[in-house]
């Protein structure tokens, strides 16, 4: 929805039609939140979602941390805080971060309402309509939303089982720049990507860095599964190797729980203050009690056991949908990550995944579409599969049901066509050809 | 700042400078937030924020709700949730709003991250560069932040001893209307005023919608203090008169804890889908735990009780600080708030509130100058108290000193230029004289 071409009165259907911002138009339903309904029965296998496996934690512990936190500071924990959140929080923080070679202030580090929080925040402070914000291709599905929520326009930038192609980011901006549009920021997710997998090799980091400060082009990093790898941690993060150009994002909701919503940023010093009235107009302040639970639990837990709990039960799993795959799929083609929660599968061409999830649904598994990760249509061929959350017997099931959805729909195209062999792509990258006008 | 006049290049404070979106030049720190390092030293009496007084809280059966929530559903409580909140929550609060007379359905009802996020939500939905947001004069300081952070043209409309005056509001909506402004909605707090006190009398309410109605005007109504009346109740919300024409904002922040930071919105079901799609991409959903520990709180304790106790708290702490301002500063005017948490000080035109403000932390008394209330620019002369935090013997021992820089001021200026008599203006508004282009 745009102002123009649309009368500026109500209509039956809501009276207030007329007098929504132009941003509104950018609102649209996600593919995966249509999905939440559906995965939430019980006798579906959901490959879809991204939920962590939150029965794996301490409950005991996290119950321990929040009577210590109320009995010791209740009246603190219950009352407003400060905007950029708790210090002893923040101090914990830059511990983690340091566990992936980034040195940073306490001053730097803003607590938000989860790191989705933080995504809004950015986006809010740099785009204006028109925007260019690069990303992944394909990228994280709900940095998409919001990033189309301020009217930015997502340009995707190829990527391989290596993560960002430097050389398609240097083709990728000068022909922006050749066009006149303005590039704001490249928003990546270097290790464990969602949905791809895949992660930025350490000999691409470098290069990516430099290419952005030569373009004087901003480094947004998210990073919520940094910590979750199955055998070799992730290179060090963007950000440890420059302090200026990158704005870091990290987040408890994958290495502890997303119902505390607690994620945080770490920008330069000169963006952060503005990083914090943003924060501070949106929610006065994150919760106090959900930072203060965190913190304690961080204190008196052996928290990075906790992630090595996680890395177990995540890397079982990952190898039961591998397998899963190798054995009733092989004739299409996967991602093999080495940590996180996602495999992205790609599909004959004449398959799409998008019109065969209502046939998937029906045969009880269900799974993010391609499209979903792609701001400009592209992704019809693939779908991301989540291994986070169902059990690696759960997962087999889930994968032996898409396979006779797969390959029903081939045999139907068969039947009709007679072009339904399992041609896959020969491509090595995760996206299809780019639109027209970035070839 | 904005993007004229400004060439696109970084500066040596920030290299991010030119990169900033137009709107990044709305977000200014609140003169409140200042206030609060100030504030926190233990000698100063606060009268500056706005914090609940949660130590009146039933800290034992806050701690039961946690272990209850924990115990009986500790894997929902850790996990992501739905991004419109929890149902059963949800539930509880159209409870809640019947005091006021509201009914709605809990298909309508957002549960946000405090009532913060949801003014954040629905500026975010509505307002476009220079669209225009009526509010009272004064208005909420964290609305106008806000409503600036969208780039909001905030136009004040006068109120008295019985809230917004319909005629003024008329005479405003006409006199846009004929600058060909474009007004998006009528920001209002009806109830105990943030900062003026004032409630918005029974007979104005339905001229208020009225007017409303017949301009296409949608209303915001915040009401986070309506339970927290010191005599007879608030009438009925606005929201209870007119479904389609109101969103209602509402908040356990004041009746129960900030630290939890839930609150909701009740919108027209047309703007509701909408408002749910805004808060998804803002931060995926609201924090499960907190909402799952304010349901079981509701659920599990005599709440109506506990809102009888802070009413009895507030009200002896309004006492003490209209008894102290009657013997200390009898020159002075002030509104008698019959709820809520704050009194609107009017004091001769000789005299400015922010200017003085450091005096009076010198003095060890803090509050907020009016200017912080207004978008315009008014203010000067007012300042906001807050009861709702010191002891009575602190408001009173804050109220002398305040009395001591006051004089202190007046003696001064009568030194100087003999003008210093304690003039009080005669106005029954609680602003001054709007600006030359709304005469």
């Amino acid at each position: 929805m745009t102002s123009e071409g649309i009368a500026r009165t109500g209509n039956n259907l809501d009276p207030w039609y007329s007098n929504y911002a132009e941003r509104a138009g950018g609102l649209a339903a996600s593919e995966v939140r249509a999905l939440f309904a559906v995965a939430s029965r019980p006798e579906v296998v959901s490959l879809a979602g991204g939920m962590p496996f939150v029965s794996a934690l301490p409950q005991e512990l996290i119950m321990s941390s929040m009577e210590t936190v109320m009995r010791e500071q209740g009246p603190t924990a219950l009352q407003y805080g400060g905007g950029a959140g708790i210090p002893k929080l923040r101090e914990q923080i830059l511990d983690v971060m340091a566990i992936e070679g980034i040195r940073g202030t306490v001053d730097n580090v803003v607590t938000t309402t989860g790191s989705q929080q933080a995504l809004d925040l950015v986006t809010k402070l740099f785009i204006d309509p028109g925007d260019v914000i690069l990303a992944e291709a394909p990228s994280y599905v709900g940095a998409i939303g919001v990033f189309r929520s301020y009217q930015a326009s997502v340009v995707h930038v190829a990527m391989d089982e290596n993560g960002l192609i430097p050389e398609a980011l240097r083709q990728t901006i000068a022909h922006l720049r050749g066009q006149g549009r303005r590039i704001k920021f490249l928003y990546t997710i270097p290790n464990f990507h969602n949905p791809a997998g895949v992660t930025l090799s350490a000999e691409r980091r470098p290069e990516i860095l430099d290419i952005c400060r030569a373009n004087e082009i901003l480094i947004l990093e998210d990073n919520p599964y940094g910590l979750l790898h199955f055998d070799e941690p992730a290179p060090n993060a963007l950000r440890s190797l420059d302090e200026e150009g990158v704005i870091y994002l990290g987040s408890f909701s994958k290495t502890l729980a997303p119902g505390f919503r607690v994620g945080w940023a770490l920008a330069p010093h000169a963006i952060r203050e503005k990083l914090i009235l943003a924060a501070e107009a949106a929610v006065l302040s994150p919760s106090s009690f959900s930072q203060m639970v965190v913190s304690q639990y961080l204190s008196q837990s052996d928290w990075r056991g906790q992630i090595d709990t996680f890395r177990g039960v995540y890397r079982e799993r990952k190898d039961a949908m591998i397998d899963a795959l190798t054995e009733y799929l092989p004739g299409l083609s996967w991602t093999n990550p080495n940590g996180g929660f996602y495999v992205w599968v790609t599909m004959p061409d004449v398959l799409d995944s998008k019109q065969m999830l209502p046939r998937a649904v029906k045969e009880l598994v269900a799974y993010t579409p391609g499209t979903a990760f792609f701001a400009d249509g592209r992704g019809r061929h693939a779908m991301r599969l989540s291994f986070c959350y169902p059990t690696p017997e759960a997962i087999r099931l889930g994968v032996r049901r898409l396979a006779s959805v797969v390959n029903g729909e081939l045999d139907l195209l068969d039947t009709f066509a007679g072009t339904g062999s399992l041609s896959v792509r020969a491509s090595d990258r995760y996206d299809e050809a780019p639109p027209a006008d970035l070839k």
